[in-house]
């Protein structure tokens, strides 16, 4: 079985497939979008992409992506973001005088390099694990890069420091996409709660409509996990809104609330029903 | 008058300050944590900090920030981000060998980097204006920055290449934070409306909760701007709201929403009233 992610062999993303699907075949694509067509194109089975991170919010693009494509979520996880710094065997603090990393990776280590390594370059890369790859294959002890443990045991690299962030409260939220809307394939044994995802606008201009959407959902004593608004760029006062409810859209309470939200709502784009996800540290 | 704001000149929330202050003296702080405390330590009068954009979502940094000190925000601006392609006068597409800008910019010009400009190195600094200024201190052809048009203005370099975002809907809304908690200072002449910005936490698992909260306002027809929740991480099932109401606190009906909002939440703090901002684009 193959499920695509986005990155390089050793990205954090990657390290979400294994949790995942253990033994899959984790197929690396260039972009997020390509990661959609993979799976559309029955090309791999699954995709994985990151959707929302506690420092730095939800991820829009891979929104629009999952409003525009035909996939269905399947599943969720969520991944401590730990970044290491990564070297040749043979490297120490002295002899590093290059650090490669992709820029959010050297943004979070920021603290680090400044009293650490004050003298060494930053050096941007396309994704953690690219650099960590690009310092395997040179064969100096002068380039160092931030990057997972996974890319550190992929490409046979030293870690030299661990946990560098500056913010250890750094998780991200993966979705696993599927062509079926069929979770049943990745859950886990056992009572575990399901979640729905959706993505809805309001008719223009009704007043208290997000209160009214929400209403379809607390009248019949469904829980929300998440809701966000976001504001769409030149269309003054009209949101788009993300909401996650619990409950599979299997059952009869969450299928009468989504007919009723559509009877309130200018359109409705149910993103699949899964597990809640397990959270991996 | 002094206005801090984070970054060096040139910088797009120097943009904001001019646009929001006119011929106020802008204050750089290195980090958004010393523009909260050049305004509480009365060295500057206001502040200006970003708090969401329309690509990448709420900065949470900002909205802890905002909870944990004592400033008020007094107003709003949207600004439309655009970077161009800056250089020493002299310089070309063909003698450019490396690319310095804020990792975030490097980020959102990668198509026009990779298409026009393949064998530029990018090399990361400490914001796009910090880049504009370096360029401008050398005395080399190879090098350009991404940066603003006032930054290309600031430090007299020319622009190369205009508008070389991949994404041009790309805004970010920036906040006017004060010590006092009277807008009055920077309000717009005309009917404008307010909108008052809060974040509140509910009590543990009560159901429905979100809800509740939202009737609170919707029960007295005020218009939401903007809710999101925000999981606070190790505390699962546990939220932040961070919510923007139409309306001023000075008005009754938002106090009256607000004494509600207190008697069902475990915290709620008022960030601040002020005019619906205009857009800069």
């Amino acid at each position: 079985m193959k499920v695509a992610f986005q990155g390089e062999i050793g990205a954090f993303s990657e390290e979400a497939v294994s949790a995942l699907f253990g033994r899959a075949t984790a197929d690396p694509c260039p972009t997020f979008e390509d990661v959609f067509t993979a799976v559309e194109d029955e090309r791999v089975e699954y995709g994985v992409i990151p959707i929302e991170n506690s420092l730095f919010g939800s991820v829009h693009v891979n929104y629009d992506l999952l409003r525009t494509h035909t996939l269905s979520i399947i599943g969720e996880l969520h991944l401590r973001i730990r970044h290491h710094l990564v070297t040749l065997t043979g490297a120490s603090l002295e002899s590093i005088k290059r650090v490669h990393s992709h820029p959010q990776a050297l943004g979070q280590c920021q603290e680090f390099l400044k009293n650490v390594l004050p003298h060494a370059e930053a050096v941007p890369a396309y994704d953690t694990a690219g650099a960590a790859k690009m310092v395997a294959a040179g064969n100096s002890t002068d380039a160092a890069a931030i990057a997972s443990e996974q890319a550190a045991t992929e490409y046979n690299l030293a870690i030299l420091a661990r946990g560098i962030e500056s913010n250890h409260q750094n998780y991200t939220r993966f979705l696993v996409l599927s062509r079926e809307a069929e979770s049943a394939v990745i859950d886990r044994p056992g009572d575990i709660p399901y979640k729905t995802s959706v993505v809805y606008a309001m008719r223009e201009n009704v007043p208290g409509a997000l209160f009214k959407s929400l209403a379809v959902f607390a009248l019949r004593d469904l829980d929300l996990y998440k809701i966000e608004s976001r504001p769409l760029v030149g269309s003054p006062g009209n949101y788009l809104f993300y909401l996650d409810v619990g409950g599979s859209r299997r059952d009869e309470a969450i299928q009468r609330a989504l007919e009723h939200l559509e009877e309130i709502t200018a359109h409705v784009k149910v993103l699949g029903s899964y597990q809640v996800g397990t959270t991996i540290e």
